[in-house]
């Protein structure tokens, strides 16, 4: 149902590969709500996904951008603009990536050319957005800027290695630049963290089901889906929040408040019970990390 | 504007006692949002402020209720869900006071009747509140609650004496309970931490003006008012927050994210240098807590 | 081995019911740190557990307080420092019950004067100590004052009840205290968050042994252990940790800072796979909270 | 005085350049109690400051180490264990430098080779030295590792720039890293986010002394000096803080747990009052950032 609650706003929204990204749902969201916005991507993930296809059911652009090239940046939002007809008022950055994760590198053993990679794509890469955007003075007034997160940049999760990392300094990026673009502007900026979520990004992670299981059973309300993260973006692009910012929002359904619930717990027990042949030894194995 | 974001809910808003009260403001922001619900106050309270005006103004009816007394509550979720035609969709929880602070007992000098009154009003309430409402089974299902906090429970603020504590306690409550209460029946559970506002309950802290004026130049967006408080409550009232819950939610212009501004140590550089004759001891005197 | 890092330091110990508690076995390390101290517990404790042959072990004498109780507490201060012949350096309070958790009511359906009991227990008794030692003037500049938490205060235990709730409170408190003693009189305040620990007081919480092995799990150095907090306590009442206040600081191998381990996740995968009649029903049964 | 707190211990510590330095207090501790150790510092650093007279005065060598360097690292644990005859039990990274706060780039205005560069050599380097470590098998069984951050990884501060994003980097790899070596080998990881201390590094930030009064009037113990940081440092790295580890603690006076003291708001309260010629917008020119 709309609320039409971007009318008349501009955004524009990095990171819609195909269906399952969460930067897709809030595509669709946004366009049910009233605001215009142009799509972006890599060349390669642009040639992989549906990107077109989106952009074609919300009546807009996609604009190739590699999101840690400046210049590529510069010229998304001098088109963005040029596209939407004035300046920017939201803008969604859902870019995580991490060579190391997907070569299978330990994080004892990491490459650091991936590190840097990893932190480039997955963090800077927000700095850069952000920092261009100021420059060309792209943002409208009480503009609204969110990036995605996960709660691994507080608390350490078994196999979600250099990405951790990625994300601690996505969240004091956004801190850091909130304060700027805030003082300056009122742009407000913020980052979501959002539930684990099966997306083609996320399925990379060892032991992702399991750990879907587990916070599954934790989170009083459940795991968030795509489609209510793509909810709770809007409220953050609306106008009723203008005085949110550097924050990091949890949407996860009380998980990262939660030490152990009752149904997690009997599920771990059940595991202290069995007596039946799957063996633990065998388990540490395939989930060796 | 009015986005109909609460059409067909019901609720009950605890501590509108004037047009300065940020809970005055939230319930004429939903009632534009397209809501129904009661108004709540103790009898004291309704004697003193204007919420009859405000119930004529929002065409429902004010229930005089103690919300440190079970029975009081009891009868208000009985009493609002004839009167609403049905169970409870949201609940604003507005309630503070500690007679410790009006009477201006220093936080080492505290009297302990006090203090328990200070914990019962200011927390302890919505403990009461709750448990109340979930034995009636008074909130129907993904109905969310809120309760107004600040950022004295995570950092000491001068003079805010023993409300640090019942912030921390109420908070805690909102967790504890928010688990209880998501895995049963989806309600969610949140508290904002509002930047310090202006209120009839707000001005009893000593230093209140100078600490606003703090708090202004350190948030990047400015204070966040009691309008804006409003607007953020109804975005967590609505269908777009559906799994953000034990959540702290810092509504502050980025007051809590911040360690220091440009502004605040620019005047606080000035207060180094002045040569004038006002005199710090005199200034330490007319604070001293 | 001794360090002698708190000779010359004088001492105020509660909580040492038994062998088990942490207590004890901060007063058996501080004993051989060269420190005295007096030790305390109320006249209850006092009968049910061994404290007099603890005293007896550090040449030390037994006062009884009901640490509720302000003319206890005043008498305490007072005979302490006459019979240790000078101010208090360290503290440490180690007090907690929930008359809640113990009668088995769930924390929807609290008992509203037991809570408050367990409030003024576990938490508000730390600020009577707290404001009764400093109207005596009864601690050294520099002295040292620590109170035993959880994580509970932070993330929502199952089981854990209200005293979730009174551990927020205490941490508030010793923040709040910790500002006001610490400007005047350099006293530093801290709280020590302690892994689950086997002890008598912790054993009445439901589903405790599970929790036990599921921190066990988590935490990367496995939990902590009494005897190691009572070395962590030495560090914090020792001269070398004098810049340190106002903090909660966790003691529990890392509980606190994991998302999930992978050691916790094969446990819990055997759960998910397990074919065996280990019924979960059966499990939420015996469980249930 | 000495507790032999660390007697026959070995280390190796970083970042000792001169007698400001927080690792040279460091060095000077360790040695007091009993520990043998090496010292290193990029070959430049070594030219620039005093590290050899560190050397001679605690009976050790320098070993010359760029920690961005995975080669240096290898030679540099290898060299090491040689020198001292064992494995190493403490490690402690003190090594913070951005090209953008001394090229004055504003964090709008960041060059991204130079963040590169601050992130490597202030963060990264952090994991290059574990997992270096961690390769050579060059820690012993409960080994101890620190390394110093800031506040800044968690609020923002004026002037602070891209420091405090590496800062959370930092932080992040501490617990990133620490479980791994914690689940391994029993070896702890922590930060310690220290006060605004004086020494060669901090005083390039802008407005470095107005931010240390500020601090110093916030903190209820005043700021932690760089000899109590030592002091601190000691006590991680002895035996008795064995089960902490992953965790970032404030060593600060308090500093981190404050909103408003009344100390600094008296002082910001007259410059509020201030009629004389200190011009504000000069304030905010010459300090403007």
């Amino acid at each position: 149902m709309s609320h039409q609650l971007l009318k008349g706003k501009r955004g524009i929204i990095f990171g819609a590969l195909n269906a399952d990204s969460i930067a897709w749902k809030v595509a669709e969201r946004a366009y049910e709500e009233g605001a215009t916005f142009t799509l972006t991507n890599t060349a390669v993930a642009l040639r992989m996904g549906d990107t077109p296809k989106l952009a074609e059911q919300c009546h807009t652009e996609v604009i190739a951008a590699d999101a840690t090239n400046v210049d590529d940046l510069q010229n998304l939002f001098q088109k963005s603009i040029e596209i939407l007809g004035g300046k920017i008022d939201f803008i969604l950055h859902s870019i995580g990536m991490s060579p190391n994760v997907r070569k299978g590198r330990h994080y004892s053993d990491l490459d650091y050319q991936m590190l840097e990679k990893t932190l480039d794509v997955s963090a800077i890469s927000f700095h850069k957005v952000l920092q261009t955007a100021r420059k060309l003075d792209a943002i409208n007034e009480w503009g609204s800027v969110v990036a995605l997160s996960y709660v691994a940049a507080q608390r350490t999760f078994y196999g979600y290695n250099d990405m951790a990392d990625a994300k601690a300094l996505l969240e004091s990026i956004g801190r850091s630049f909130g304060y700027i673009y805030g003082r300056e502007r009122n742009v407000r900026i913020n980052t979501i963290s959002q539930s684990p979520t099966i997306t083609t990004a996320g399925s990379g992670v060892k032991g992702f089901d399991r750990l879907l299981d587990f916070a599954e059973r934790m989170s009083p309300l459940g795991n968030a889906t795509a489609d209510e993260c793509a909810d709770y973006c809007i409220t953050l692009f609306s106008d009723l929040t203008r005085k949110v910012t550097m924050q990091n929002l949890y949407h996860d359904g009380g998980f990262s408040s939660m030490g152990m619930s009752l149904r997690a717990l009997a599920q771990y027990e059940k595991g202290l019970n069995c007596d039946c042949d799957c063996d633990p030894a065998q388990a540490d194995d395939h989930l060796f990390d």
